[in-house]
């Protein structure tokens, strides 16, 4: 082994790997910012294009600045004939809607020739960036109407990327407090520290790749059931348990049998998770019998989680009521992953225009453990 | 800052983020080596395919493993129908065979329902990982095809992962020696430490996403030209010095102007790479003006960068020769990077059996260096 070479955490837990000014996440606080400002404020004030201009620009829009956004993000959501044309045969037969917009992402990319990073500036690399963050809700949306056997259907001129997203998967403009509810969970989930699909984006960026390689990518990593790859589980789990008085034995047993409880923990925090707290509040504003149970069996498990995994700090993550708020606004449960999708693709965005800046490739070293070297190669 | 946090060097040079018996590189010496091997001794003297079972199993077959791989290959090699039928489209209007291959390997992967590796044993992985690998060299072969025009040509039952490629591109048996030439560059070419497109593979694996995510994703960081993105403009540069004459002055004026000398210099070797020694060797058995030019502008520029940059030991890379062996072979320019994919999704394989024993997800942290937060969010 070389000399002078560090060994990383585990994991790289806790190693600081860049510097950032998009934002940050206080684990012990329980506390996480976009640029200067609370993350669940601007959800709780802000549209998500006003967010999203903040993590580019690094300040809110004006007025002025608003409305141009508006349109170029309007103009950048149209799709190109040859992509139109491929959607039905990606639809088809497709076991994944993520992996369905991860393909279709990947031609749209390839077909407008998205130049290496290394060769164009901030202002080609930004562009291209909006392209696909636009782009994502339309493909989303349109899978998933073809593969429940209907026609897409083409943005609403007038509709922000929350509402327009919930018209292109029904067909029809969406309840205002549905809509904002989307939204509210779009805008908390788009940045978070250096999650590994984040991580992934910012590496691949450091190639000097092109950005849609970069963003499907992130894509790739968000789709593993330990990141972004599994909100519908904890749905599932509400499903298994069936009945409040039902939750505590199902997870002694999960825990017993050495599962994982989907939607419980987070790798950060040591507190409740803050987008956890807002959303329980955005399902408790839309109501009903679904929240009611999630509310009591949430109680019941972090009660008996506790006893089970003392000092664990066991909280519902962003995933809990992030599925219950999709599920109550309508979204099938296959798009909740490809959902999650619409709004970090903006968080990665800004990530990669950040990472674009450095000129130094992201290539870490091993320690090679096994058998020594060389030996001589037997012949055949 | 959260306190106890650790600093990375800069793009993770040195750092070691993991243990592994895939390999290893030893850039002081100019040594690289697979398993217990040196890699350019099992390039001398055995295919492709007992390499890449080296790789996988960690010993060099038997007769009899070998037959039994050669078959399992034979086989992961067909196509879904459901990938023949979408191939004409992705390559009409696509700007990027290696982004191609990336969509079509998407799809693939997408219909075929490659279970979360969170789900499945080491049985299941190993197999998504050889359908994958033995399908790549297959896609960008029929990409290649189809876009210039041609029908895609259905594998030779009797021919190794090298001529097939080959056979499948140019629809007619290779001459052997230009099949071995390939053949050698693509077993010295498998895998090479934690550069960025293996560590992006590994990353995925960290979330226990499915086989195609990690190799899909691992094909967006090899497309970046500080990777592997840029096997063609070496020869680009060939080109445009035209005479080796014009070498000294060509690459005065590059350095002076800032520019990259592509083909020239390595983040690992601080001697002559490996790799370039082997694949000159490989090109001057080949023979022809094309490997002539080449040497001479290969010792002229190295004279001028030990010049101009003086303690930089800047030294052909892998792409050099192995752009001018491909040339060599008929391989199209658009298609190296492509070829390296073949090659390299067994060293990426290799990675991802050894990540997918880890649980531990990879997730770093990052210092937040903009405005203090929280700031007030004001009124729209």
């Amino acid at each position: 082994m070389p000399t002078g070479l560090l060994d990383a955490p585990r994991g790289l837990k806790g190693l600081i790997v860049a510097d950032t000014s998009v934002g940050d996440v206080r684990g012990e606080e329980g506390f996480y910012h976009y640029r200067q400002y609370a993350a669940p404020e601007l959800a709780a004030t802000r549209s998500f294009e006003d967010v999203w201009w903040l993590l580019f620009e690094g300040a809110l829009p004006t007025a002025g600045e608003r409305t141009a956004f508006a349109a170029e993000i309007a103009h950048a959501r149209q799709l190109p004939d040859a992509l139109v044309e491929l959607l039905p045969a990606i639809a088809r037969g497709s076991q994944s809607p993520l992996a369905g917009v991860r393909t279709a992402l990947s031609h749209l990319t390839d077909v407008e020739g998205f130049p290496a990073m290394l060769d164009v500036d901030r202002a080609r690399i930004r562009a291209d960036v909006i392209r696909v963050c636009a782009t994502v809700p339309v493909i989303a949306a349109a899978l998933d109407r073809l593969a429940r056997g209907l026609e897409p259907v083409v943005a609403h001129p007038e509709l922000g990327t929350a509402a327009n997203y919930l018209y292109m998967m029904s067909g029809e403009v969406p309840d205002p407090d549905r809509a904002r509810a989307i939204e509210q969970y779009l805008i908390l989930a788009i940045d978070h520290g250096f999650n590994a699909s984040t991580f992934t984006a910012r590496v691949v960026t450091s190639t000097k790749a092109d950005v849609g390689a970069a963003i499907v990518a992130a894509l790739s990593a968000l789709s593993g059931p330990l990141h972004g790859g599994s909100p519908s589980r904890a749905l599932e789990s509400l499903d298994a348990i069936g009945t409040p008085d039902r939750a505590e034995a199902w997870v002694r047993d999960a825990v017993l049998s050495g599962q994982r409880i989907m939607g419980f923990g987070h790798p950060v925090y040591r507190t409740a998770d803050p987008r956890s707290v807002m959303l329980r509040g955005v399902a408790e504003r839309l109501g009903g019998p679904l929240v009611e149970f999630a509310t009591q069996v949430e109680a019941t498990i972090e009660r008996t989680l506790a006893e089970l995994k003392p000092g664990r700090e066991l909280h519902t993550n962003i995933e809990y009521y992030a599925a219950v708020v999709m599920e109550l606004c309508g979204i099938p449960r296959a798009m909740f992953s490809p959902t999650f999708a619409v709004s970090r693709v903006v968080g990665w965005g800004a990530q990669i225009l950040e990472q674009a800046e450095d000129t130094a490739i992201i290539r870490p070293s091993a320690r090679y453990v096994g058998p020594p070297a060389p030996q001589p190669v037997p012949a055949p």
